[in-house]
């Protein structure tokens, strides 16, 4: 047995012999104990922080006492003088063994360290970046043998940090030398190691030791709304967020007529392409002023989005996409410069890579969403929709995975809505019926205040009242139904119905009378027959497209369902489950998964891991394709009804009695916080 | 053993046992065999072409009978209607074994064919280009497996040609779908296969078979000219040769003007950069245009340069290799897009490739003579020297290679001669002083005549006669030296030497008169001193370099000498003898190489195999600096002298007597022909 002190890990348990005098790092890499280190161990970069454990390590015996690590040093005194250290904090690299000794290897100093995705989430992500830091010294030149400077540095690389091969582009290679010169032949590098590459590239470097941080964006690239999450590729914490509405609107509100639109206009896809590239980059250089970081530290993008958005935004003509078979050109991962996509904001060496496709219509958000909730891992069955202008949903559990996707337009959105409108401050996102009176009370957004309480006109003076948003017209139509006033094939103006002032006949058909403010020269804000039926198509294809996949897996009822998208931060999960959005479920198996598929993107964004994963899981998915399904057509027709569903839910009736409904509190909360993570 | 016939390719001798109905390509491939195919045995490419060998093969006992393949067959015969087959062909992929059999694979079927390099060079160069044609049939789209089309492309690729993986940048995803669909799901693919990547590129991709050949272009980048050879990747051949002024000049004649230009003038560098890549890319539509072919059939490139250029067109300060320790930015060979380079003129998804640097001052146009002249495979010692306005010397045999670089400067190309000029139509390219009347006659570019044959007024009375180029100052002070006009020293006007009218007094110093105009207005050319001292200092660092490297190889005189660059094309080799440009040698021992460097551009161009060959060998050559040697200087003070060399050489004196000597006449021809491939 070795006489040499024994040095055991925590928390990975890993233990072995070591000379004394071994530092605290040499040991944990020889053990291949997750200790961080961007400075190899030079006492400059505080990475490899650890905790010795003095006392006794029950389980195996070992008593370590004061005196087991050498001396505090003056490298870590500086350290310690310049930045402070947690008491009981030691650098691992400086620190030395003395004898038998427990050493604690805190969160923050573990290389692949996880992170919890979420408050509302249990679930943690491992920190596994493509892009990481390395710092190395590097040999100078020699006239007698000699190398490039990218070679020396290729070999410091080699040497002291044990990466095979690295490259470098132009851009980079034209900064080399004054910054290897600059830095004295010590530099940062941040190296790009991709999953699919056996060279490491050279994203950036700089003279000494880098310490302004690294970041990503992780990016939801909706037809509506482009979201983006500027993310720490060394904590994975969310260091700000912000959304732009896709420009491309113009060109059509719903995918198809942006098809329709490169169809029948020759370059219409490139001025569509060149858009969604410009909104993008303003969208970026707009997050790095808002967290106040240079933008060339943004050296990474994933990028989430529906195979059209995905075919636009490379500059490809989506036309294959509008017609049968709905061939993707690629439905595989790409990884590419950001500059090929004319993203210049960033980093100019940045790399992004774009999550698989699942099917022509089933996109790399789809696939974001299947790597954030992970149906495949689920024991129960589990149904997971998300709604945008297009709806992506998936039916599965441990055994299989089904997808599809549904093309519900952007009614939910606010849009083909008589009064609707985006969710902008003014816009009416929660309404409720009284179920005796039939008067409604509504919220705007920028007020916490519904229209019934005090203070709520002079909070509503600059904004006004301006229209309804998605999640405003889907409770207003199920409040119409679940105080009587629209039948259940979705007819208003019944004759039983028609007793209240709200209740307005225009031509054959009726309205409700929400808001009116004309008298003072503003809108006249009603929920019409028309209204109603957009609804009703689009949740009729939402629930249609979930009732496809729960046939093809031979179910009629789920054990749980996932809502995501625009559904967790702004519609109410009941009130959509009372209009028959998706199918019966009980209600404490009901979920909101926030924006899984921008969260999907910041997990491929945080760990190569996750890329390999996704791409081996979107492989194994079932695809369904609704375009040719006759028994689509079926489910569409068969789900228009809306039938009342208080004695499914007694509980109903109760709530929609209470001035603040508890789904609502957090919904409000969610669309203060979360107005601008909607997706389209 | 096997009762299936029995199938001997040759020259191969590849051999294997076939059941009746194997066709001859498929046994080919199962064997191994360099059968060469682009339709992949369709029978509409052509490219198997086999002979038959009926009759005994007697080495192997094996008798082949008519009858030993299938009858002729409907698609041969329609290939033969509308492309015409040589008689005794038959196509590989249609003529199917029915007996055993001798089938002889001829030169043009081989995949891997021999080229002969030029015609003065017995060397051959095996055909191994990075990119080739791939003609494939692709799957449609299937809804019910979605995959991508550049998914099923690749299964096609892997399936019917064995290609593991390929990637397809933006520029070409975006032509993909409507050229498959063009194409009826048969396309030609030209895909590059680095030997560096384990992904092949696609490159380019047309419907159906294409057939308008694949191109590349050689580049000699030098400090004065851009040449560029316009070469067939199937054949080898060269197509189109052209040449360029390197706009370079405008800042400086030589490298170390042009790094000091950079280091004096902010964006100096970035300013010579876009001048180089400019040049380049009008070159290059110019040679395409030459040759008649679209410039997007020009798929690769292959550059070869000094250290400095390297770094300018690279788009890197070159201000490192102007300073001690000259370290390069990057020694090893780079891929890259020409596209990264500016290069607009050719194929948008061109691959460049740029070989590996020996050293700060010895370059990719050294490493490019080493694969040509392959120094590293000689029995004897060989010394090459390759001039330019630098010169890189390489000397070795199979023991060992060292390599130079000696700083010239432009006066063996014209430049800083009073009366010099650019090799241009009215240049004096041809001196001879008669030895008795010390009467000079003399040859200009563009005219075949003498200056004292009848006619010569004639032919040259358009370009007039204008200065001196390179190769004809070297000749004009060669000849001074043996007319006895000019001593050791290079002092011309001593007493006995200026008992003629053309040795003219000016000031302290003479000049010998060549060529008065005057009288009609035209240029009065003559020879001065300067003009001497500065041939004198041009020669005696050509010559110290090559004394370096023998010295630091232990010898004093080499085996045999090989002249290229300038020296092949322009200069003579005997007079550049006896300036002392370099060491002495028996006469039958020096040789010319021509443009070698551009040659070994063409050989890294048409093979993967030579790049992978010269990546290996410039890590095993001696680098030797010679800003650093002190020996050098000695060597260069030592080598100012020009001794009188007629009792070296007795043929002197004969050669300078006749009227058109051997050696001109070669260099005459090579002067027309070969104007344009002068390097700098």
């Amino acid at each position: 047995m070795s006489t040499d002190p024994l040095v055991v890990f925590t928390p990975s348990g890993k233990r072995g012999h070591f000379p004394v005098g071994t530092p605290v790092l040499t040991a944990a890499r020889q053990l291949g104990v997750d200790l961080d280190s961007v400075c190899g161990g030079r006492g400059i970069c505080s990475k490899c922080q650890i905790t010795p454990s003095y006392g006794e390590f029950s389980k195996h015996g070992v008593t370590a006492l004061e005196g087991a690590l050498s001396e505090w040093n003056a490298v870590e005194q500086r350290y310690d003088d310049k930045r402070g250290l947690k008491t009981g904090r030691r650098l691992g690299c400086q620190a030395t063994v003395k004898g038998d000794i427990v050493i604690d290897v805190p969160p923050e100093s573990q290389v692949h360290r996880q992170v919890v995705r979420k408050a509302a989430s249990t679930r943690a992500m491992v920190m596994d970046p493509a892009t990481r830091l390395y710092f190395v010294e590097v040999d100078e030149p020699d006239m007698h043998t000699p190398t490039g400077d990218l070679e020396r540095l290729e070999r410091a690389l080699r040497e002291q940090w044990k990466i095979p091969a690295i490259c470098a582009d132009l851009t980079l290679l034209s900064k080399l030398q004054p910054v290897l010169r600059k830095g004295k032949w010590q530099v940062t590098v941040a190296l790009h190691k991709s999953h699919k590459d056996t060279v490491a590239r050279v994203i950036e470097i700089w003279p000494g030791l880098h310490e302004g941080g690294l970041y990503g964006l992780a990016i939801d690239l909706g037809s509506t709304t482009i979201a983006a999450h500027l993310t720490d590729l060394d904590t994975g914490a969310v260091t700000a967020s912000s959304g732009i509405m896709n420009p491309q609107i113009r060109f059509g509100e719903d995918l198809m007529s942006r098809v329709s639109y490169a169809m029948m206009n020759p370059g219409g896809d490139k001025e569509m392409t060149r858009a969604v590239r410009e909104a993008m980059d303003t969208l970026f250089a707009e997050i790095a002023a808002e967290a106040g970081i240079d933008p060339s530290l943004i050296v990474e993008t994933v990028i989430v989005c529906n195979p059209v958005m995905h075919h636009l935004l490379l500059g490809i003509d989506p036309v294959e996409l509008g017609q049968a078979p709905f061939a993707l050109t690629t439905s595989e991962s790409i990884s590419m410069d950001a500059r090929d996509l004319g993203l210049t904001a960033i980093n100019a060496r940045a790399r992004t890579y774009i999550l698989p496709c699942i099917a022509g219509h089933v996109g790399a958000d789809a696939a974001a969403v299947a790597l954030s909730e992970e149906p495949g891992k689920s024991d129960d069955l589990v149904l997971i929709v998300d709604v945008g202008t297009n709806a992506e949903i998936l039916l599965g559990d441990k055994s299989r995975v089904l997808a599809c996707s549904s093309p519900t337009g952007p009614a939910f959105e606010g849009a083909q809505i008589s009064s609707g409108q985006r969710a902008a401050p003014g816009a009416i996102e929660a309404i409720r019926i009284h179920p005796e009176t039939k008067e409604p009370r509504f919220r705007v957004i920028g007020c916490e205040l519904w229209s019934d309480e005090e203070g709520f006109d002079a909070a509503t003076a600059v904004s006004g009242i301006t229209g309804i948003c998605g999640s405003g017209i889907i409770e207003a139509v199920a409040e119409l139904r679940m105080a009587g006033l629209m039948d259940e094939n979705g007819l208003m103006g019944s004759a039983e119905a028609t007793d209240t002032s709200r209740m307005v006949a225009e031509g054959r058909t009726h309205s409700y009378l929400v808001h009116d403010a004309t008298a003072e020269g503003g809108p006249r804000i009603t929920v019409t027959q028309g209204d109603i039926r957009a609804i009703q198509l689009a949740k009729s294809a939402l629930y249609a497209g979930a009732r496809l996949l729960m046939d093809e897996r031979g179910v009629d009822k789920v054990d749980r369902v996932v809502l995501a998208g625009a559904f967790g931060a702004h519609i109410s999960n009941l009130h959509a489950m009372v209009l028959g959005m998706i199918p019966d479920a009980h209600l404490d198996k009901v979920t909101s998964a926030g924006n899984a598929a921008g969260t999907g993107a910041r997990i491929a964004l945080c760990s190569v891991e996750a890329r390999r994963e996704i791409e081996r899981v979107v492989g194994q998915i079932t695809k369904v394709e609704t375009a040719i399904e006759p028994k689509f057509q079926e489910h569409f027709v068969a789900a228009n009804a809306i039938p009342h569903k208080t004695d499914t839910f007694p509980e109903l009736a109760k709530i929609t009695a209470l001035p603040t409904p508890n789904f609502n509190a957090g919904s409000g909360a969610g669309a203060a916080g979360g107005r601008r993570r909607r997706r389209g």
